[in-house]
Formats: C-alpha cells, structure tokens, sequence
C-alpha cells in the first residue's frame, strides 16, 4: 500500500490532502484502469461499474460529466456521447487503498445499454438467475 | 458478449435461466477474477470493493457468507474470518455483461480495515481530498 493511503488511515475526519499527491498514488492496474462504481444520487442505487484511466478521472474531475475509458474501443467513453444518457457527478470518493472509484451521479435517462435503469439486473434465485429490474 | 448475456439483454422481466449456465460464462479476468461490491442492505451505502474467484463465488451463493479471493495472499478469503466482521449475502447480482457483482449484505461492524464503516471515506473537494467518513 502506497505510504499516503496508509498515512491516511488513521486520519481524523475532516483532514485534507492535496488532490494531485492522490492522483499521483491511485493504483491504476497493469492497464491503466482503475474500476469506477456509479451510484445513483437520488435513490442510492448502484447503476454500473466501468473503468477509468488517469486522463478518464482527469475530465471527470474537472468537468463534472462522467468519463470512463472504454476497454472495447480502446479510448475515452463519455457517458451518454451517443445514448444522451449522461451521468453528472455530484461526489466522487476514493477508497481506503487507491484502488477504486465511487461516483455518486445524476443519471439522466437509463444507465443501462439494456435501457434498464442499472446495469445490475440478474438476480440469483437459488439455482436459478431471474431478469430483475429492481424496485 | 456471450450469447447468454447477450439473449437476456432484451428478456422480459422475471425470465429465469439455470445458475449454472450463467456462472460458466461470467467473464472473469486473465486472473481469473471479477470484482465484486458489497452495498448495505439497511442503508444502501457502497461498502467496499473487493474480488472473487469461481471459488469464491460459488462459497459465497452456497453458505451465504460472503466470500473474497485476497490477491495479496492469493487465496480465498472469508470476510470477517480474523476481524469477525462477516458480512451476510441478502441477494446477489450480475450485471449485463456478466463482468461484474453487486452483493447486497448484511455487514456486521465496519466493512473497512479502518474500522470506517465504508472504505470509501476519500472524497475529493476541488484540488483537495478530504477524509470523510458519511452522513
């Protein structure tokens, strides 16, 4: 674990850190990637996971619209460039180790490519796994 | 995509298929993993994200006791085995492209090392990061 995450766990709450010093210490893996979690503002449910490198996080950052790199086509994916289903962040934390992103956004319109709501819409049932779109 | 993940990409709600068949077309990664979040089934909260093997998965569906691979130690890794805090599986969740695990559980104690009831207590504030721990 990189000494200023491990620093940070004994933290009281409210200390601050500067931006740049985390991003230089997430742990991106041998990709670049970090996994991001978006998390639905209004209703706290979990929409999708996707995955963003440095630049991905850089623009989310600074713009407010969600960013993840899409492994598939190998480039930046801005949420919603094609579908019109944007995802505007209204928090973004990091984790105890560096390794992962939680978004919290407004999601216009579905998070799915399904048009579901979230992307999260098998449930395991016994032996079983049922189309579950949720509440 | 898989065919299977692709077919139920349009099923209708409540359309069921055999575990099995979706578990041997998850897509783990070239370690054989997939990540998995653990959200609160009281309060919603993202918890933490960790990772699961085939093994792991198949531990946690059948004892209800959520189960990790720890790729530090490389081995299966029962959360709450030293800590004691375990964490109860109320439903499971694949998402659309079979890549990804949302476990809703019944978290007993914190969920992270820091004893912080999330590991998601880094939020960035502008050109800061602040420890924060939640509502």
């Amino acid at each position: 674990m990189s000494s200023l995450f491990k620093q940070l766990e004994a933290a009281d709450e409210g200390m601050r850190v500067d931006l740049e010093a985390i991003l230089s210490e997430i742990k991106f893996n041998a990709d670049g990637l970090v996994p991001a979690i978006a998390q639905s503002a209004h209703s706290g449910e979990v929409l999708m996971l996707a995955w963003m490198n440095i630049d991905a996080l850089r623009e989310t950052l600074q713009t407010g619209r969600v960013c993840y790199f899409s492994r598939s086509r190998n480039t930046l994916w801005r949420k919603g460039e094609t579908s019109g289903h944007t995802q505007s962040l209204t928090s973004l934390r990091i984790d105890c180790d560096g390794d992962t992103i939680l978004l919290e956004v407004e999601q216009a319109g579905p998070a799915c490519h399904t048009n579901r709501q979230s992307c999260f819409y098998l449930q395991v049932e016994g032996n079983m796994v049922e189309v579950r779109t949720g509440a």
